[in-house]
């Protein structure tokens, strides 16, 4: 069995080697080395944890975008650092793609083996492994998810506030610069990774800000801890992050606010902010977006532009954010605060907010959903979102609208039947035009989903030529063979 | 006049290269095309913005710390960055080393022309050229100093509060990575800048985040803003700097509490960060230090360990965080506070935190002074401060202590006659053990100060020899030529 399938793996590879590259030579060796890196990868971490299954591979192959499956040749489950580096040793020897996989909750195919390779599964190494109380930090390992490392805080009175909605692996958080519904109060990983480990393209262990430092600030050298947070895989696998911690807030009341307008949603939280409240979230949504919420999550909220609001702190700084933001909503015409005050209600409601998701694609049941992310200054915002409604309902697009407006970020939730190639077209026609628009008002394509496969040409068009020769320049030196998750970030070179 | 300046520059250029290199040959060529370099600089910025001068020279080649003037051979006053470019090409061409110029004020020698060449200094180009204000953000040239720029915010219900002490240049501050007394609030650079305008060795200009972009978070590729925040003038010249700003506080106060032991003052503050107040400054002065600023500043306050503290907000949630401050101060055996609540009073409060540095050089006059900046986890300060106390007064030597505590951030100022060899020997064996006993603790080297020339050997323990390589190889694809402020951060490497 295992031979057939490593003779299919041979013949799969040998078959993207010669439509990638147009000619027949050099890539029998290569391929004809498979079975020794099999073999290395099995004494290395064990048959058990070396897969070729059809299964586990399509699994590993594809995120929670609409982007296509790219199966790897070869997924492995390794145990350790120390195994991570000698199977990268290995792929680095026989000139193997390397993709590093966490949860697969990505959304830009940032975990697609486009040219196939070998998938770095890291659920296995799901360790916390130093908590410091005192020093509010803590050191995990990549198969650690967010909601894990909270359960386990969760007598400690500190937890990790960053929270992009799914169960994501906190080292993929680090990797694509996540960040989420709190980002407004606590920052995204750019903010609060302290160090990382990484395994290098030639198995060489990296520790970003020296191993096992975590001091909260530091001016040494080059800053190779945010070199690294956001590289999607591109320079390095991730294998320990050191993350800071808060202390979990003494009161917590979330509320929901309707709004005549758009203008007057974004209005209030831009002067919400400029007002000095410390909002731990305030999230938009607008009318479509609270209509599929409503009926997903069985909710009775008006159709109208909405609010989502929370608001962290002692009781009594409580009371003076509520009054100060409920002053500010009202002079905008938004309508008084339902309340959510009961832990139990109030994870009611962010599920709900987490679920926009689900909700959009049960507005058309059997399609599929993909989300746009540009982000743009808070001023711009009104006038984009308002321009992008009416681009939706023009090319007759269900694309329900949801934002983390205190960044200046919103997600255009576009579903669509992935079997109407001419519905697709007009998608993916709408999602470079929102881009764009985002650009023209000094803003960014990505807010926080990374670049992965869909918005490598977008990125030059932000960037600029000269950013784009840099980034290359540091892929090169990281990365010379361009093996670590090769065709993501930057396009191919032409060859 | 000028040609006989041109001639002790090709001689001074001549003998440092033999020195350099010891051998005798190449230089002839390179220092021979000094006069069509000048030749160069001043058609392209004028007779008047290219300066031999022994005394500019002399000015430019040292900042505020011990290390000794290295003065460069010329320095330009840009007016623009496109000056800045078509010189650095100039430079390019003639194998030139080029040193950026803010203010002078840093701590580690990092505009010392160790390998002479060519001072760009930015005075000049001193505009704010981009206020948005419901954006938060705000853009300046390099000659903007951080007092220039609030004084210019002054009517706009705006700040940009990082505040290193000295009144800095903003983009020299990005450069060093700098931070200070409220980085515990609000961040340090890293955290506050959004985007750089940067020219490379070659002239080129590179947006770290494209052009004119400034959205408040963005996953766009490798993060190549905070790559050159920090880098030292080692990767680029920074020519804009566009910053996050925040709204003045409606109410500031700030208040003085002694301690019986410095412990106890250390314990307060990681219960006060603990409890969540959101504190902006929580600075600590040990006995030494209270002493020296009671004596330059005509203060009173009890010889003891100190804690300086501030708090920003409405009057509410003053209030509230000066009531849990204080319960917790008292509980770990602080003093009653001793209030600072006028502007007028505050002002003088912290003139005299940042006047500690003249402070510390009055307890001995005609010496200099040489601040430490070794920064640990908070659990990890009682130690190494009563450590460090031992130590001085072990090795008979003056070094009060003042420390951003609320981030593990601390100097000690060590006063020093610089004509005693033996006691210039023993500051620099205790600093080098100050700085291992922070490594030692899972800390780093410099805090806030950066590497500049006197860090380099302790950067390298502290990184470990895979994050120096990779370093090594960031600066290589930046600048192949090592001409961007050589000899900073990264040691030259044998040859």
């Amino acid at each position: 069995m295992a031979s057939l399938l490593t003779r299919r793996l041979q013949f799969s590879c040998l078959h993207r080697f010669l439509r990638s590259f147009n000619l027949n030579c050099g890539n029998v060796t290569r391929c004809a080395s498979l079975d020794s890196a099999l073999s290395a990868f099995r004494s290395i971490c064990g048959e058990g944890r070396v897969s070729l299954g059809e299964a586990v591979r399509e699994q590993h192959g594809k995120d929670e975008s609409l982007h296509r499956c790219c199966p790897p040749d070869v997924v492995l489950f390794p145990g350790c650092v120390e195994e991570v580096s000698a199977l990268a040793q290995v792929c680095h020897r026989h000139g193997l793609p390397i993709i590093p996989f966490g949860t697969g909750t990505g959304l830009e195919g940032g975990v697609s083996a486009v040219k196939g390779g070998v998938c770095f599964s890291l659920r296995n190494m799901d360790q916390v492994l130093d908590l410091h109380q005192e020093d509010f930090d803590v050191t995990v390992e990549p198969g650690v998810t967010r909601k894990a490392l909270n359960s386990y805080l969760r007598d400690t009175g500190l937890w990790f506030p960053v929270d992009p909605g799914a169960d994501a692996s906190l080292c993929g958080m680090a990797a694509t610069s996540a960040s989420g519904t709190n980002a407004v109060r606590y920052g995204t990983m750019r903010e609060n990774v302290l160090n990382l480990e990484v395994v290098l393209a030639d198995g060489s262990v990296l520790h970003t800000a020296g191993k096992g430092r975590r001091p909260r600030k530091t001016s040494a050298g080059y800053n190779l801890t945010n070199l690294f947070v956001g590289s999607e895989g591109t320079l390095g696998i991730i294998t320990k992050t050191t993350l800071r911690l808060y202390g979990v807030p003494e009161a917590v009341v979330s509320a929901v606010c309707s709004f005549p307008s758009i203008q007057e949603a974004v209005d209030s939280t831009v002067q919400v902010l400029q007002a000095g409240v410390p909002i731990a979230r305030i999230e938009f949504l607008d009318d479509v977006m609270i209509d599929a919420c409503n009926r997903f999550s069985r909710l009775s909220y008006p159709v109208m532009p909405t609010l989502f609001l929370e608001f962290h702190g002692s009781e009594q700084s409580l009371k003076e954010q509520v009054n100060t933001t409920e002053e500010i909503t009202q002079s905008n015409r938004g309508s008084d605060f339902q309340w959510a005050q009961e832990a139990e209600t109030r994870e009611r409601l962010w599920k709900a907010r987490h679920d926009a998701w689900y909700a959009a694609l049960a507005l058309r049941p059997g399609c599929k959903a993909y989300s746009t992310d540009v982000c743009v200054p808070l001023s711009r915002l009104p006038q984009i979102l308002v321009e992008t409604k009416e681009d939706l309902i023009e090319n007759r697009l269900t694309g329900p609208i949801a934002g983390h407006v205190g960044d200046g970020n919103f997600h255009c939730l576009v579903v669509v039947d992935p079997s109407d190639p001419e519905e697709l077209h007009r998608v993916h026609l709408f999602t470079e035009r929102l881009a764009r628009r985002a650009l023209a008002m000094d803003g960014t394509c990505t807010g926080e989903h990374g670049v992965g496969l869909g918005k490598r040409a977008l990125l030059r068009e932000e960037m600029g030529a000269t950013a784009i020769q840099v980034m290359q320049g540091l892929k090169d030196v990281l990365d010379p063979d361009n093996v670590m998750n090769p065709g993501k970030v930057l396009q191919p070179r032409e060859i």
